[in-house]
């Protein structure tokens, strides 16, 4: 079904990552990954998550490379391997300088989050009560992402930020993973009115498979997740909907409270889950990276073209990356 | 005199450097300098440096361009420019981490040295009372360096760190600005045996102009400074002595006690010069880089052929250079 054309792209991927890991994404036919390298990390710990990944994509050099432009993701294609794109959900690493953006670029970071879960100098996070907007900061670090060939990443970002964020880049961004909160009402998810403007922008939504942001119902099934997806591009137009999985590696507990609490609160934080339920379970029909192909054929099940498929897929992805990093 | 084909190169450069420094280099045809981008600095204190040189040399690219490999400083020798290679006077950047090694290389960092005036985590200064040679970490970071194409400066180190790091690495090594002991007795001085090991790997010393490690007899006129060069070629062969001259920027008071004292000491500390005599003054007849070209007419005059002064002007470096960045 998957033609020598059709990419499959996975907008986000967190988790601790191994062989294994790497194996399952190569065997599900994903040609292009963004993966995490940090939460809530500073320079000094960025450097040694780029460090280690470095490490064990040349360790799995048979199955993935690290990949810093379309160019790079089309080769790495052609070869039978999955291009690996280094992202960070939080903007920490910078720490404040403005400068760093071009040497983390240099280093081949190629997506940033403006915020992870909670407030920072760029802006507000959508887990804060109030949202002040993109910062002076904050617009700095947007240009000079636009200006580094960097994918502006709106995921876990406040609301008005978001909106500011869309309005200020002269690139389009992307919400690598999050929903359409009209469709489940979560904080991480997004609303109607931001998502379109995303789009007018030639921005790219995510569809994210994580439960806690799609919601018991449209997790049920592959159907009901597809019928998701569908509904998201009824709001943001076919070619403005892509994948962004949140999940790819194992998460284990420790991984989890570090992601949910990192060293900002002395309180337990559930993060996109409750108190009530407060786990990371993958949907039941989404266990492995091996079936991400699965979700072609349930979006060709729910009546998309095999351009549309296609679209989803990862030829958004791939227009908004060869925008990004002309 | 200077021909074509003839590159004048200064191993190392101090100081603190504006638009003025860097015109007063290219005034005096300066084809190559190697400047300090930190004495102590961490990571990001590094990270921070190099941005700020970046900037520094894009804002006079009109004189100056960073240069990575022997390609990048021959091309800008054509456009007129002095090409810069960006150095650290310490490893205290890779704070411990053998995977920065490749991370800072990428960002343009072509030379490090391996201490500065205290022992640290790869071996001991030249200043330590005791030296146990260079340690486990040591070794491993030469070979890194040795990997990245990046030159291994041994100025500052003890002795026995330093001659271990000359049999331990795979590439000729640099000492970028001291002079041989035997002429002029002081901590920063190479004994001769330490000259000859370097020399017979192909390294190359470079002749410092720093009246503290010159001595007050080389430091007074242009000639009696030659003349300690062409008894260092004596030591070491004409092949292997350059110059590093250690000036080139300005250096105010609180210049100097970062440089001598950094964080490392409650008391006060002269680094090459002394309580009696702690000042940093340029000799007498090289008050400005502009005066750079008159070494070679000195030299000259000391009788060394054409050959032999753009040996020790620039074709030493040049050969270490294209030997280590290959």
């Amino acid at each position: 079904m998957k033609t020598p054309d059709t990419l499959y792209v996975d907008g986000m991927e967190s988790g601790s990552f191994d062989s294994g890991t790497l194996r399952a994404i190569r065997s599900g036919q994903v040609d292009c990954i963004t993966v995490t390298c940090g939460f809530w990390d500073d320079a000094v710990e960025s450097l040694d998550a780029i460090a280690k990944w470095r490490e064990l994509i040349e360790a799995n050099s048979d199955v993935a490379g690290i990949a810093r432009n379309v160019q790079d993701i089309r080769k790495l294609r052609e070869e039978g391997r999955t291009a690996v794109l280094l992202g960070f959900q939080n903007t920490s690493s910078l720490q404040g300088r403005i400068r760093f953006v071009e040497l983390f670029a240099e280093l081949g970071v190629r997506v940033f989050q403006l915020t992870y879960n909670i407030q920072n100098d760029v802006g507000s996070s959508c887990y804060e009560p109030a949202d002040a907007g993109l910062t002076r900061y904050g617009r700095e670090v947007v240009a000079e992402l636009n200006r580094n060939n960097i994918v502006v990443d709106l995921s876990h970002v406040g609301d008005q930020t978001c909106r500011d964020a869309i309005a200020a880049s002269s690139k389009p961004v992307a919400i690598t993973h999050a929903n359409a909160a009209s469709l489940y009402q979560h904080p991480r998810n997004i609303a109607d009115g931001t998502i379109k403007e995303l789009a007018s922008r030639g921005g790219v939504l995510g569809c994210a498979l994580y439960p806690n942001l799609a919601g018991p119902e449209y997790s049920k099934t592959l159907d009901s997740w597809c019928e998701m997806v569908l509904r998201t591009a009824d709001i943001a137009g076919i070619e403005h909907v892509g994948i962004g999985s949140d999940l790819g590696g194992s998460t284990t507990e420790a991984d989890l409270t570090w992601m949910r609490e990192g060293r900002w609160t002395r309180t337990a934080n559930y993060g996109a889950a409750s108190a009530a339920s407060p786990g990371d379970d993958d949907p039941s029909w989404f266990t492995s990276m091996e079936s991400f192909g699965d979700i072609a054929a349930g979006l060709a099940g729910k009546g998309l073209s095999s351009t549309e498929v296609d679209a989803v897929m990862g030829g958004n992805w791939m227009r908004l990356y060869s925008e990004v990093m002309a």
